[in-house]
This record gives structure tokens, C-alpha cells and sequence, in this order.
């Protein structure tokens, strides 16, 4: 949970409610509406499997007519067959005469147990309500971020201001769940919200880019759910950003991106701390991708992070197998700033003090040299805790 | 730990020794010595990170002059840079002046910690040791399969005997250790032994294809080390089998390696279940291989059997994001024989029946059509346990 004072941008009106989806009481109907037709984008997940509501809202991105966007937790309406696709429909469908607008014009995301129909009598209700409750202030606002929630142990949510050619823009974000971290396949839902200007084009883009350097760089446990989902809203009407202002909206953008897909991977179950993999010298940026996300998936290194082990061994074999080239006789790693492998062979140091140093800090930073190229990348990960097994599996359908 | 009894080939003398590479006093140096020059073939580590022994053996196979297998255990001889080379050739060296060969006719193999020079004092004199405790009968055999394991709860054998034209032949196999199970390094090393008569080209490629559909099928944590090794040893002096007989002996020494492969895999640290995960209707018996791959290397999926939770969910989606064709309208899964998804939609079942099935059985079956394709694969898998990371994260570098 941030405690940033929020930067809330100029067009939205937000809400969140409690319908009964959830069997705890929780808020489970969260709204975004916007005040016209605005740009939108979308970045879905790659699972085949794919929920109703992603095949819904994946055909309604890129979009500059969008107005609102409805999700419920507590249910994914995943596995629901045809009665899914028409429920996420008639929900839509619902929202858009409150709204005003057509049908094809509001984006849902669903997140919670899957193989079970939507309730909809309760969904019915709780739109109704939060429809009611709109407004444009940070108490809607996180009242919205709080109804995404299902296992997540805080709220997440990043906002910022920044200033381009004279402009003030917002940008203001929510996101839920890191992968499919709990027992009910918790899913990695976040909507960005700003009022800059942008083409629908320039819009989509941009999107795919942030999400491949912030929440396609997070694994928990390498689980991609049915119904991820990241969307983009950008309500602002003057001539759309372009050249150096563009770019500097997409770093700001990018940010926000990986500060949430941080908090994603901070609130992974189980997790104690948080594992940042840079990947230098490798043949080119993708390969240096694919080393730093085999080295984040391993469960070897992961425990070796939870029990403050400065275990190189973990760390260089894993990047030995990642199918990518390496060059062992350059390979070097750092763990929290100190050097323990140089040019393919161990260096002595002090375990006990690095262990120590390890178990005082949430994030253990991973500096990995792979060879002599070009490429790098950074990627994040939870370590893995006898909690997260605890959880998996104390749980029955 | 098999209780079959042992049909031992001719030709081979086996040896189990304890020279102390081991702090726990356990046995740690293992001969193969065969009688004079014989046939071999090698599989080893994909890991480009590599350890000496490796490098050396996988330079003299395959070979139709091979003498000897050295293998210690407690020492992995790996990082260890120009002397971890030199070290190796030492001992094949020492071997070859026992058995009176060619040092280049000598194959070595080591397991147990990385990182550390080998004790050479210690090992010479456990060469010396064993070579003089050399014996073609059961209690050598099973010497020489205790002298490899590590962190192994039991060793690991099998063998078996097949008439192929009126002759008798024998295969004796022992192995150690699943992937990098353990917190020193376990590493996967397996010796078949027979007395077929084979080509250098017919064994080595037989061994490949031996090896992607057994020991290439399992996995405890995914995790590949620096100095994995399957070598086939065949002694035979006759003309080499062909045709049919040939194509027996290699369903014969397949059959063997599942055994001994799902022996590794039950043997996974802290693992309570072993998943057969037979996919079937993939598009190619590749596609097939790595959907299955990836549903056993799914936490979620692992952590569930070991729940005994039939959570047919996190078994669909982890096929859903293996990146390969599926039909999702098409897919069906049964676990432990009870049908629970047909058709791309959750049936109803007794969930808490199949829960208790599958918490009593030491098998989980896991059968998957994913669309109505020829392919399939069979792949084996432990489950995820609180043991498993409690071994792992509780051991400091």
C-alpha cells in the first residue's frame, strides 16, 4: 500500500461497493466511469485458457469511445462456457444505460474463483450501487482499488504529476494480485488512468511497451491466469501528446508500471522478500530476459533467498540452463553489492556477514554478468516460503 | 530402493568404497571396471555451465575401447576451474595404471558440493581402495550404487533379463540423485551396464532416445545441474544385435530407465506424490512433451497434489500458458481415473472422495486431452511440499 499523496486525473469518477460476490463480506464491484468517450488500450494475458470477460473486453481494445469499466472479485467467470460470455454481456450492458452509452463501449475484468457462474442478481445490485456512489476523490478512488482485491494483503495503487510543455497531466493507477499467487487463481488485474492526451494508436503501443519492462517482468510462481488483464484510459481532449512530450509521459507511464508490479511481487504469497535480477552482458536485451526470468522461476534460488543464502552455485546454474548463450568464463554475480563469483570461479567471502546482510533486507538485489555482449534486463520475483506451499495447498476444491 | 533381484552382466566388476570426501563417513568412491575393452555411450548436462568430469567424459564418447567408470560423490569437481581439469585426469589416470589402460579409456562422474577443489589425497587412496575390492557379484554391485548416492534416501537400482535369439542377456542399472534436489548439488547420475553386444553408433544413439522419454522426462524443481550424466555400457563381444532384437533390447533398456527415472522423482526432496502427467490429442508429440513439462512444473499444480486437491483449474491453465496449440473447447482431464473437466468446462464429482483417493495413493495419474491432435508424451513429476523448501532454504552457502 502507497501512502504517496494521490494525483487523481481530470475526467473520471471512480466507486467501489460490497454486493455479496465474496462469502467475507468484502468489497467486490469496483467502477471507473469516464465523463465523454475516451482512448483506451488493453494488454491481455497470453493464456490460451482465457476467461469470458477477456475475450470481451480484448475485442473492445484499442478503443477511443470507451466509457467505463465495471470489474467484480470474487468470481473470474473463467471455465463458464457460453453462460459466462453472456453474463459478462449483460453486466456491460447494464452499466452502459446508467452510463449512457453503448454496450460495446464499457470494459470488464473479473477476478476470483473460477468454473462458477457470476451471481448475477448480486452483481445486478451492486452495480446499481456503485453507480449511486461515483465521484471524483481519493476516497472513490480507493474505495475503487479496494474492490479488485481478493487475497491481496494490501491495496495497491501509484499515482503521479508531471508537467509537459507547460501541461499539468495525472496519471493514476490500481492493480491486484501478482500471477496466480492464491488458492482461488488470483489474477493480475490494474487499470492506468491519466488525463494526457493520447492517439489510440500511440495509446496501445505505448501499453504493450510498459507492460513488457513492468508486469511481464513479475513472477511469483510462473503462473499466468485466465483473465489478466492491463488497461490504459486516457481522457484528455486536446491534440494528442507526440515527440519528446510522448516520450516523457511513456518513462513516466513505465514507472508507475513497475513500482505496481513491484507491490505485486512484495504481496506474492509467502514472500519475505523481493528478488531484482539484472542481467548484464548477454547476446542481446531478450536474451538477457529470458536468463533473468529462468534464474527468478528457479525454486532453488528462490529458497536460497528466503533462507538468506548467498548460494552462487543456485544463481550461475540456472543461468546455465536457461538455452540461452552465456560465457562461462566471464560470468560474474554480486548479491547486495558484494562480489562472490568472478570470471567463472567463486571468490572467498564472508558468508555469514552477506547472509546477515540478506536477511535484513526486503529486496535483494541480483547483479548477474552472463558474458560480453550488449544485453540486459531486470527482473523481479518473490522468493519461496514454506507459507506459499502452506497456502497451496491446505486447500480444497 | 528396489527389492527385484539382480541379474548382473557378464563382464563388468563392480566396487564401493569410503575414502572420507564425505564428512558423514558414508561411502563416496564407485568403480565399473570391465574385463577388457567394451562399448560406451554418454548423455550429459544441457547446462552450459559444466563441471570437469563432464567435459572429460563427454570427450570420449562414445568409444568401443572403454574400461572403466570412476565416481566419486561429496565432491562435484565443478567451478573449479584448470584444476578441477587437471584433478580429473589425475584420477582417470591413477584408474587406468590399476586396471593397466589408456587414462582416455577411463570415464569420471562426481557429485556433491561445487565450487571446491577435489581432495586428491583422499580420493587416490579410495581409487586404490576399491580397485582392489573389485567383484562381479550382487554386494559389489550394490557397493558400488551406494558409493554414488548424496543426499539419495535410498539407492537406486534396477535390472533385468531378456532371451533375444536364444541368447541371455543382462542389464544392471544404478542411479542417484533428481535434478538439483538438494541443497549440495544433487545431481542425476546413472550407470546401465549389459552384456548385449552393440555398435558404438547403435548405443549411443539408442541411449539418446532412452534418455528424452525417461530420465529427459522427470523433474523434481526443474532445475538442471552442472554435471548430470547417463552412460550405457555394453560388454557384449558377439556380432552387435540388429533389427528386431536390437529394437527389443532398446524397449527393454527403456523400460528400465522409466523405472529408475521414476525412482529419482520419488525420492524428490520432501516429496510426498509422484504425477504421471500423460497428455494426449497435442499437435505433436513435441507439443505434447512440453505442455506436460509445464503442468509439472507448476507450483500451484505441485503444491496442490500434495494438498490431494483435484484442482483442475491450475492443471488447465498451466497447459493454457505452455505456449503451444491447444483447443480449448476440446480439453478433458481425469486425475487418479475420475473424469472432472470435459469439453473445455468443469464436471461435477465428489471432490472431497477424490481428495482421499488421492491422498492415499503414492501415484497421482494425470490424464489430458488437449485437443484432438496425434501428439502425446508421458512426463513424471514430484509434488511440492513445505520439506522441500524447509531442506532448501534452511542450509546457508
Amino acid at each position: 500500500m502507497s501512502n504517496s499523496p494521490l494525483f487523481l486525473p481530470r475526467g473520471f469518477r471512480f466507486a467501489g461497493t460490497t454486493c455479496g460476490i465474496k462469502a467475507s463480506g468484502k468489497p467486490d464491484v469496483s467502477l471507473i466511469v469516464s465523463d465523454r468517450p475516451i482512448v483506451a488500450a488493453g494488454v491481455y494475458t497470453t493464456n490460451q485458457i482465457v476467461a469470458a470477460p477477456v475475450v470481451l473486453s480484448r475485442s473492445r481494445t484499442p478503443s477511443a469511445a470507451i466509457r467505463a469499466v465495471l470489474t467484480n472479485s470474487g468470481n473470474a467467470n473463467a471455465c463458464t462456457g457460453e453462460q459466462g460470455m453472456a453474463d459478462a454481456k449483460a453486466t456491460c450492458a447494464q452499466l452502459a444505460e446508467l452510463v449512457g452509452c453503448n454496450e460495446n463501449d464499457v470494459l470488464v475484468m473479473s477476478t476470483g474463483v473460477i468454473g462458477k457462474p457470476l451471481p448475477m442478481d448480486k452483481i445486478r445490485v451492486g452495480v446499481e450501487q456503485a453507480h449511486g456512489k461515483l465521484a471524483n476523490d481519493d476516497t472513490a478512488f480507493i474505495e475503487a482499488a479496494e474492490a479488485i482485491r481478493t487475497t491481496d494483503a494490501d491495496r495497491k495503487t501509484e499515482s503521479c504529476e508531471l508537467t509537459l510543455g507547460g501541461q499539468t497531466i495525472r496519471i493514476a493507477a490500481m492493480a491486484k494480485g501478482a500471477g496466480m499467487i492464491a488458492p482461488n487463481m488470483a489474477t493480475m488485474l490494474s487499470v492506468m488512468c491519466t488525463d494526457a492526451s493520447l492517439t489510440e494508436q500511440d495509446a496501445q503501443q505505448m501499453l504493450a511497451r510498459v507492460a513488457n519492462v513492468s508486469f511481464n517482468r513479475v513472477s511469483v510462481d510462473g503462473h499466468t491466469s485466465t483473465n489478466d488483464t492491463l488497461l490504459l484510459l486516457a481522457s484528455g481532449s486536446d491534440d494528442p501528446l507526440s515527440g519528446d512530450a510522448l516520450a516523457q509521459f511513456e518513462a513516466s507511464l513505465t514507472e508507475l508500471a513497475i513500482k505496481l508490479a513491484k507491490q505485486l511481487v512484495a504481496d506474492g504469497e509467502g514472500a519475505t522478500h523481493v528478488m531484482q535480477i539484472h542481467v548484464v552482458g548477454a547476446s542481446s536485451d531478450t536474451s538477457a530476459e529470458i536468463i533473468a526470468k529462468t534464474v527468478a522461476a528457479s525454486p532453488l534460488v528462490k529458497t536460497a533467498i528466503s533462507g538468506g543464502d548467498p548460494n552462487w552455485g543456485r544463481i550461475v546454474s540456472a543461468a546455465g540452463y536457461a538455452g540461452q548463450p552465456i560465457e562461462p568464463s566471464q560470468v560474474a554475480l554480486s548479491v547486495c553489492g558484494q562480489s562472490i563469483y568472478d570470471k567463472g570461479t567463486p571468490l572467498s567471502f564472508d558468508a555469514a556477514s552477506l547472509s546477515g546482510t540478506m536477511k535484513a533486507h526486503p529486496q535483494i538485489d541480483i547483479e548477474l554478468r552472463v558474458g560480453s555482449g550488449a544485453g540486459e534486463a531486470t527482473y523481479w520475483s518473490s522468493d519461496l516460503t514454506t507459507d506459499y506451499v502452506r497456502f497451496n495447498s491446505e486447500y480444497t476444491t
